[in-house]
């Protein structure tokens, strides 16, 4: 039986996926491309006996070969509805171990609207989040409580509490502070809501903590519910460490609160020809439901090409995405939008520079960037506040800097972009 | 502050990581070293005013650089006991999408008594298994139900029923088999253990039935316990595509099952000199507790290289691992060994090559190699338990196969290796 058909066109209920292939020394990519689509469907390295005639018509499809890139569709009842972990396991699952393929890439998926529907999607997704903080059109600044592990509760708190009143609308445990012995969890809740609250009063703005909820799904649970009882309105998970059955139980509860997704880990398989690419990643986290998602800053300290950034940035804010190149379409339909988060490296001298790259509709956050201003946590939030200012006003870094001194320390000690 | 100390020693509480680094142009390996301690424990890009003296002792230390390799201790306190995924967040997480490292790879890590005494592991583990299934020292068959999927309930039993009368032992599900409108898993589920309860009593050998739990954390447990609850005694999980926090929750559930891990996925970031070795993989797995799983067949469809494998199954299967090279040292303690899995291509004519590189502690799985035998299942298996058996009694494949058509059969069609 063949898994290829390069005049199939695909039905509104196929899942498609595209793939870059690079085939083993001595193999084409039409016998690679067919081997892809058997393993990751209903075939496997030889005919088996048990095979019937209505199963072949379950088989994926090669449809499009251009070069390396594969296009193959899948129809959509060989997939739970609703179960991300087992459709992973047919399009991102064995396919990547095989010894045909030299470098295999899930570059994008098509989910089909049978699909799609049987997720949750973001609960508040932009606009729910602009409303919940009273900020129409700016970006968002945020910070990560540095040092990234080590304070205790009390000095934690403090530290939100100085980014607050400083400036930042968000701040955030890092990711890999969870409920260590020197900060356990309910206790840092307690006392850095207890800080926003007073940030908010002084303020007059509303303030949002992110607690990093990140654990086995039963406890991660109990800590969510947690924030909730005592009036968190947001938290943070790190969804690659955690997985993706942890993240949709998390979603399916369906707590009041605004999800967070950090992304720590992805660099393990989305970085080079070989894995899944940081869009699918995209993909499912918007699917499955988050709110926010960090999704790179191209000029930060982490790595992330620009094109490829801004495409992530189109696929997780639009409602609708255009067919181009081995890029697949997608209607979101009822599926709302996730708020790009900006992280890593950030310091006020770049916002001017990231801004005009990815716009406003952006989560700003600065650990470092912030931390480590001469002046400390709070001027340097200050700081960084006046770079967005100073961008939305159009004016430039150098020139708001000399009536402002907390940006004019700042760009003293990092430098800036234009 | 410094990351690095070549004259640190490792204290007994410290976690240790054995990484390959490849620095990025104009980088040398040093300064990255230390930028991958940094980012891993308490440090960040910059220095930061909210540093106390005490977090500088809770800093990872670089303390050897051989070549491209690179060992780091981490103060346990860093993490929080019994939490997988933030421990991944911290030694596995950002460090990947840094653009300070142009390969990064995580080789082994090194597990202190204290973190590794707040996982289960294995309930069952190799000794257990064997006597449930009351086979003491050959390797055990299995194999896949084919089709990977398209049967319905009815003709899964039955094609599971021919595999355990011919002679496996063990009959699993196909990884993206879960519960979709053609075979709904409790349905699948009643309907394969009647037929393994008439397997045993025609056979009088004990059968395993091991149905595929992989779901949304919640969905996942109701599985296992209807599993439990129905008399089955084995379950098996996607453990990448559900992620770890998904596998702790499964396995803290502490369910009278034996978990069978099937590693669909990970080849998209242990393949490469960028990303996270399949031995720790292993070791995470034999941590949080899986009884089974699957590490490679050496000659089969899946990439691996023996070398690698032979470190895998020694890594699961021992309860003392010594250094050496990159490889650390681990004392599993208490810690149960698990039943490495062979799987992916194999058939009858790599049995004898496969045992020979691997030994007898090992399950072999064939799926096509079993149902694509030219008289079906039942002949396939009985075919596949033939090429064990001429193994143990030090018979070659063609001289036994001169007295066993079913084996002859099979070589017939697929050849065989020495």
């Amino acid at each position: 039986m063949s898994y290829i058909d390069l005049k199939y066109e695909p039905s509104k209920d196929d899942l498609i996926c595209s793939f870059r292939i690079e085939p083993s020394r001595g193999l084409n990519i039409k016998k690679v491309a067919e081997a892809v689509a058997a393993e990751s469907s209903v075939g496997t390295w030889t005919e088996v006996k048990t095979m019937k005639p209505r199963i072949r018509n379950m088989a994926a499809k090669v449809f499009e070969i251009k070069g390396n890139y594969v296009k193959i569709a899948y129809p959509s009842e060989l997939f739970e509805l609703g179960n991300m972990p087992e459709i992973l396991s047919s399009i991102a699952g064995n396919i990547f171990g095989m010894k045909a393929v030299k470098k295999l890439r899930l570059e994008d998926v098509e989910w089909p609207k049978k699909i799609k529907n049987s997720f949750k999607g973001p609960k508040f997704g932009i606009h729910g989040i602009r409303k919940i903080l009273g900020v129409k059109k700016r970006p968002l600044v945020g910070t990560i409580i540095k040092p990234k592990i080590g304070l205790n509760e009390k000095e934690h708190a403090k530290v939100a509490y100085e980014a607050w009143v400083g400036g930042c609308d968000i701040v955030k445990d890092d990711e890999n502070l969870t409920s260590q012995n020197f900060n356990r969890f309910e206790k840092r809740l307690k006392e850095t809501l207890k800080m926003r609250d007073k940030a908010e009063k002084e303020t007059g703005e509303k303030k949002v903590y992110m607690p990093n909820v990140t654990a086995e799904t039963k406890e991660m649970l109990r800590r969510a519910k947690l924030v909730e009882e005592m009036g968190g309105r947001y938290m943070m998970v790190d969804i690659i460490t955690t997985g993706w059955a942890g993240l949709q139980t998390l979603r399916n509860e369906d707590l009041n609160l605004v999800i967070h997704a950090h992304r720590a880990g992805h660099g393990a398989f989305t970085r080079g020809l070989h894995g899944i690419s940081m869009l699918v990643v995209a993909d499912i986290a918007r699917l499955i439901g988050v709110d926010q998602l960090h999704i790179g800053t191209v000029i930060g300290k982490m790595e992330g090409k620009k094109e490829e950034i801004l495409r992530i940035e189109a696929e997780i804010e639009k409602s609708f995405i255009k067919e181009g190149g081995h890029y697949l379409e997608e209607d979101w339909g009822r599926i709302k939008p996730v708020f790009a988060v900006c992280s890593g490296g950030l310091h006020p001298g770049l916002v001017q520079r990231l801004m005009k790259i990815m716009g406003n509709n952006i989560i700003i956050q600065a650990g470092g960037g912030i931390h480590g201003h001469p002046k400390g946590t709070r001027v340097g939030a200050t700081a960084m506040r006046q770079a967005v200012d100073a961008t939305l006003k159009g004016i430039s870094l150098k020139e708001y800097s000399k009536t402002h001194k907390e940006l004019r320390d700042a760009l003293k000690k990092w430098g800036y972009k234009k």
